[in-house]
């Protein structure tokens, strides 16, 4: 079977478990009471390895503000993926010449205003703007859990347009940075073995747009700043991301203005599980029976 | 102090106590610590007064499909507080024109294309859709947790852009609904009295948009289609609703096509407990360190 219809079939597999709910939109999906309870499973599986860390737990709902996205330079990387929250500002009979357009099937929403706000692309992102200022020569560790929006249809269910991240953020130092990516590394490895799972990790690249994308995801391959523990859900020749590594330099510390006491610009990473991608590892490992998986995956999950 | 002034006092409250984290933008907040582990007890003390229904627990991203919002009529009546995901779509040279007018300060989204969805207005709506057809003789049952969007920037604690709602929903005859409204009216009290709130319930109405939405929420109250469990946050004399109840008699059912055995349309009604606005009632009444809170209260919510 090629890549496609493996994919599509495991879809319809999980729409006729219960475990993804069609919505109508491609890559937009209810999440079945099982599939909800593997993935606050896995959640609280990484909340446990990453424990010893004291990470200050924040959590912040799943939108940027626009002053802090442009800040970002998301925008300049990834503009096809993005979402725009935008508004309408009206009276009455501007509110009644649009419903009639909605009946006519135009776009009503083609003149609508900013809010301020836009889909966060990735868990951490909010994390940045609160540092601005001289970190702590300890520097500082975080942990959130964010829903991160991806403009990108797909019938592959391993590439939700909503989906959760769990992410572990370190600022600090170079060193500080790669003492925690190294840990983070070999508990995530730790963690999939325990939960039986095929993983390897590998060198890796975000998804640039354009011609001058190209280059940048060359340069980030060469460098080794992004690397990834890859699972079969599709095949092992087309393995899935589950957990991501993603080192920023100091990129987010000059854009963010955090400072090391030293007066340089601090240096961060994160490490992030795709807590819907691993459930999806999960279901197409073991089954769509939570009730047969191996005891010792359900005693790690809780389940 | 007038209210603008309690209110505002009381934000940069729970901000020197790391309890908000300021975003730049009014109504849009991180989350600390214990703000968080507060939001988590109160939604799995009202999840165990709830498990008696054996409702199904589904979970959906905050968002819903442009289709659904449309067929839901939440344009009609609630056009201000709409928030429209928009994208890009296009190719190297449009995206170079993007990043300039963003850097010269312009609206780079303006002419941003539909992406297919909304943000969820209320929790229940991703619900509804997922019903078509004939319901068993004994209705249903279901429970969701989401963030919910509204366009209203304030500078009121309790009126967030984006905030969760725990909301249970049931679907049946109108004397399951109406059982259902007295059980969970009855659960709410005996909650909040635990958590030692102040709280009463009143009828109430939506803030429905424009002149035709004048008669629409005259309409809403004189038929009591609408209670809410009010807890003063910023007076007494101007509560915040914690709890709403929401009796849509029909509406969903025939706009989603949802039947009783009967041929009828199903009956729906919801109940939703605002997680953030409970929570700021218990900083409110009970003070900013969780620790000196009342033995009984932290008891209930496992604190």
């Amino acid at each position: 079977m090629d890549t496609a219809t493996v994919q599509s079939e495991f879809l319809q597999q999980l729409f006729a478990h219960r475990l993804l709910i069609p919505s109508g939109v491609d890559g937009l999906y209810g999440r079945g009471t099982w599939f909800e309870r593997v993935v606050e499973g896995i959640d609280a599986a990484v909340q446990r390895i990453g424990a010893p860390d004291n990470a200050e737990a924040l959590h912040f709902p799943p939108v940027v503000t626009q002053h802090n996205y442009q800040l970002s330079e998301h925008f300049k990387s990834f503009p096809d993926l993005v979402g725009v929250v935008r508004g309408f500002r009206g009276k009455d009979k501007d509110h009644l010449a649009l419903v009639e357009k909605m009946e006519r099937g135009e776009d009503w929403a083609a003149n609508f205003g900013p809010t301020g706000v836009i889909m966060t692309p990735a868990a951490c992102y909010p994390i940045y703007p609160t540092l601005k200022g001289t970190i702590p020569p300890e520097g500082k560790r975080v942990t959130v859990l964010s829903y991160c929006f991806r403009y990108e249809p797909s019938l592959d269910p391993a590439r939700l347009q909503m989906f959760r991240q769990r992410e572990h953020v370190r600022i600090g130092t170079p060193d500080d940075v790669r003492e925690f990516a190294a840990t983070w590394k070999a508990r995530g490895e730790q963690l999939f073995k325990e939960l039986s799972l095929d993983s390897w990790s590998d060198v890796a690249n975000d998804p640039f747009f354009g011609r001058v994308g190209k280059m940048l995801a060359a340069n980030q391959r060469d460098q080794g700043l992004k690397f990834e523990l890859l699972v079969p859900i599709t095949s092992r020749e087309k393995p899935t991301a589950c957990c991501s590594f993603n080192y920023h330099q100091d990129h987010f510390g000059h854009l963010f203005e955090i400072k090391l006491p030293t007066g340089e610009w601090a240096h961060t990473a994160c490490v992030g599980f795709g807590l819907e991608r691993t459930t999806l590892a999960l279901f197409k490992t073991h089954g769509f029976d939570v009730e047969k998986w191996p005891a010792t995956v359900r005693e790690r999950l809780k389940l």
